[in-house]
């Protein structure tokens, strides 16, 4: 791509960027860009619109935010973090200073028992046919496995479907591995809708085949992508251990099955699960101006899986939420219903947290508005799914052409968030809302070692904490 | 993220994951995955709908697609191809036995001699202030740029405008470095339009400098991302040369010339420009069944910069351009229209294969009805920029709903590209488009050594390329 006259011309900036840019370089304490729809200068005492009131919040994101900067932070000197890790604890006491340093108005903690699962330090798997030489491939326990008491050799049966081990005769399960290895529907345009369909392996597997006597579950990794990469996540307690395959361990798995049935299949994990450890929520507050008693929560979760940084899953998330409450501040906005970040512990193996919310939520016979969670990725956003009746759904969906301009305008029904879930039944909110990126990249380093921060975009990051607060600014002001 | 059961649940998927995978599995010839909004068995004989023609083109696309793979071998066996090298005449012959191997109906190069700059092995930038020791930053010569002529070193003057420049007193300039460092405007949701309006800095920055006696010029790199990637493009010819300054490098500089206006710059570049070199245009048609007159065309530009593989800028293009015909083919559709994917040379450094390719157009006295260009990087679909009268931007824009199953349906007045522009003046198609994808990430990699094959992404490509075959298919089908 080169400058063409005719993109200087078709942007209409070529002209028009230095005023804007003078403005930049001045680090204006509030500014709208070139490009707002309605920034046009208004009387300083008329009210802002809603359009320009969302403008100033991304200005304010693109320009200034600190999401990116958060979120370094956390994923460099931190890491990982799951459940009942010392990192963990390190994360709770890192989201605390921020959002006491941000000064919103009440920061404090959740206590909550969460589970304590550890890796350990051994993580083997090998294909070991007729031939001398075996071939190591690329596992990962899955979270929540038993682990294999030394070395746990056995044959290999490999199935697609649940339906599929439940017609298989005894003889051909009892004492071997059973290898589930349905892949992702490609055709499928959203990949958490591919996920979807193909998860239960992951989460059932093992309980499903330690029903048939098998010694334990080897599971295709949850991705389109064909990698090395061995993902983890949750799986339901079972007697029998469960690891994940890499996608390329899979096929050639499979494969090599295909030839010699008679194959066997060596796995070593150290895994194992210790008592419960006291974590923390971590929640901070913006009190509502009018309705202090109303409550707009939002949030993203503080636990990662232990492979790598946790960025995306949900390091993004938790600066994003924190960063919406930071936004709006710095615009100026006072709320009138009563605003919450909360960082939630243990989404990943529990969702502790998310429950613990809930019930404290109901306890304190709390009113609830709406929550929002983003955790899907930190990517480009789209917009928002809404876990609502027909009547609330219309009216968000009526505020889509204020996120327009920010191609954050996609508002439908759809699933809301695995922390926020527990309050629906708790406290009835109006809304559960989960923030919708663009997400076809997730799902290529979702809980493997490559979620690490330089795989987030700032802008990309920026823009969705921006749509966040947007959305928290219009959710404030109207009430649902 | 873990699998709650209520996202198993609002997906739809649980119970209706295992049939779509049986086919996924049994690879299918033409299948229509699960999601097919309208994907209900047709009777044979019956014309099936558009919607239902969209959706084969993207499984296909999504199940089936060659687009990834065949820039993995552009970008890995061939790589950096800039006009005139060797490499770039590899890539035509690349080009060509491509789409001969996708059997379309005529497969032809069109000749056109194009520039042959080269960097040269020596590229060396250093702040020098009035310590000994200087410091080395990242610098890169732009294209077209003269070199230096061993060791060039005087004293720098920053500048954020032309403006600002031509009120500078002669002294002030005369015999020194003049630095153009006006950043992006980061508040712009759209990067291309923050490099629209920084970009003739680089175009111009040099021709401007040297009019007022400057000995080169500097200029920050076109991007909103702060890091130690110099970023390369074609400059405006000028008697002096013209290098880019990493952004890091860039604030360093300033930074330093705030404390010490007296410090110096050295810089070395070897770049030379040579006689230009023959070179091709690659054409490959799909005659119309109906319409044979009647041309539809789509293309990327097969030249890139030097400095990494050319993935995003634009083997993208190039692919996805062949794959459009190829998913058409693939599907069954015979087109009404004769349909050319073309791989234009020179786009990066003097756009004559698209100038060319226009000209034989008006020579042959040709009918074109549109053309689209993806030149934009292989990222997310979100639609397509129209230029063209609003009647046909109406009815382009009426097939929005077809597009929105696949997030790509923002169609809207905008660029087409550099490389069909010219089809313009030459032979008055109804339409150039630009196809457009989400770039939030693009200006982090432009014309930079980081523009290479792993940060593409196989799903976002592939969305793509079904992205513009479903529009050459509705182009087909009902004109414009």
């Amino acid at each position: 791509m080169r400058p063409s006259l005719s993109l200087l011309l078709a942007t209409g900036l070529l002209l028009a960027a230095a005023p804007g840019q003078a403005q930049v370089r001045k680090k204006a304490k509030t500014k709208a860009s070139t490009a707002a729809p309605a920034a046009a200068p208004q009387a300083a005492a008329a009210p802002v619109s809603d359009s320009v009131a969302l403008r100033k919040i991304f200005d304010e994101a693109l320009l200034r935010g600190e999401s990116y900067d958060n979120l370094r932070y956390l994923t460099g000197n931190i890491g990982a973090r799951l459940s009942g890790s010392p990192q963990a604890q390190m994360a709770v006491e890192w989201g605390k200073a921020t959002m006491e340093k941000a000064k919103f108005d009440r920061v404090y903690l959740q206590e909550v028992m969460v589970p304590h699962w550890v890796r350990g330090s051994k993580e083997r798997g090998e294909i070991v046919g007729n031939k001398d030489k075996g071939i190591k491939v690329p596992v990962c326990a899955l979270g929540g496995s038993v682990g294999t008491g030394g070395k746990l050799k056995a044959g290999v049966v490999e199935v697609h479907s649940f339906d599929e081990l439940k017609n298989l005769p005894d003889a051909a399960v009892k004492g071997k591995f059973v290898f589930f290895n349905r892949p992702f529907n490609d055709a499928l345009i959203e990949p958490g809708a591919a996920y979807g369909g193909a998860v239960e392996q992951r989460a059932l597997g093992a309980a499903e085949a330690a029903k048939r006597g098998a010694v334990a579950a080897l599971v295709r990794s949850m991705t389109s992508a064909r990698d090395d990469n061995p993902h983890t996540g949750t799986m339901r307690p079972a007697t029998i251990p469960g690891a994940a395959l890499s996608t390329n361990a899979a096929d050639q798995l499979s494969q090599l099955l295909k030839a010699n049935p008679d194959l066997q299949f060596e796995l070593e994990l150290e895994c194992v699960t210790l008592p419960d450890e006291k974590s923390y929520n971590v929640v901070g507050e913006i009190r509502g101006s009018k309705y202090p008693n109303e409550i707009i929560t939002v949030g993203g979760h503080l636990d990662s899986w232990d492979l790598a940084q946790g960025a995306h899953d949900d390091g993004t998330g938790c600066v994003q939420s924190m960063e919406a409450l930071r936004l709006l501040r710095a615009t100026g906005f006072r709320p009138e219903r009563t605003l919450r970040a909360v960082l939630f512990m243990n989404e990943e193996n529990g969702a502790r947290g998310g429950t613990e919310y809930a019930r404290l939520a109901a306890e304190n016979k709390e009113t609830h508005v709406a929550a929002i969670e983003s955790d899907g990725g930190g990517f480009t956003p789209r917009g928002f799914t809404l876990e609502a009746d027909a009547a609330t759904l219309a009216k968000v969906a009526k505020w889509a052409p204020l996120f327009r301009p920010y191609h954050a305008d996609e508002i439908t029904a759809g699933h809301g968030g695995t922390d926020i879930g527990p309050l629906k039944e708790a406290v009835h909110p109006k809304a559960l809302i989960g923030y919708k990126c663009d997400s076809q990249r997730y799902f290529d380093i979702h809980h493997t070692a490559a979620d690490t921060f330089d795989k987030v975009n700032r802008r990309e990051l920026e823009l969705g904490g921006a749509s966040m607060a947007a959305l928290i600014y219009l959710l404030s002001k109207y009430g649902l």
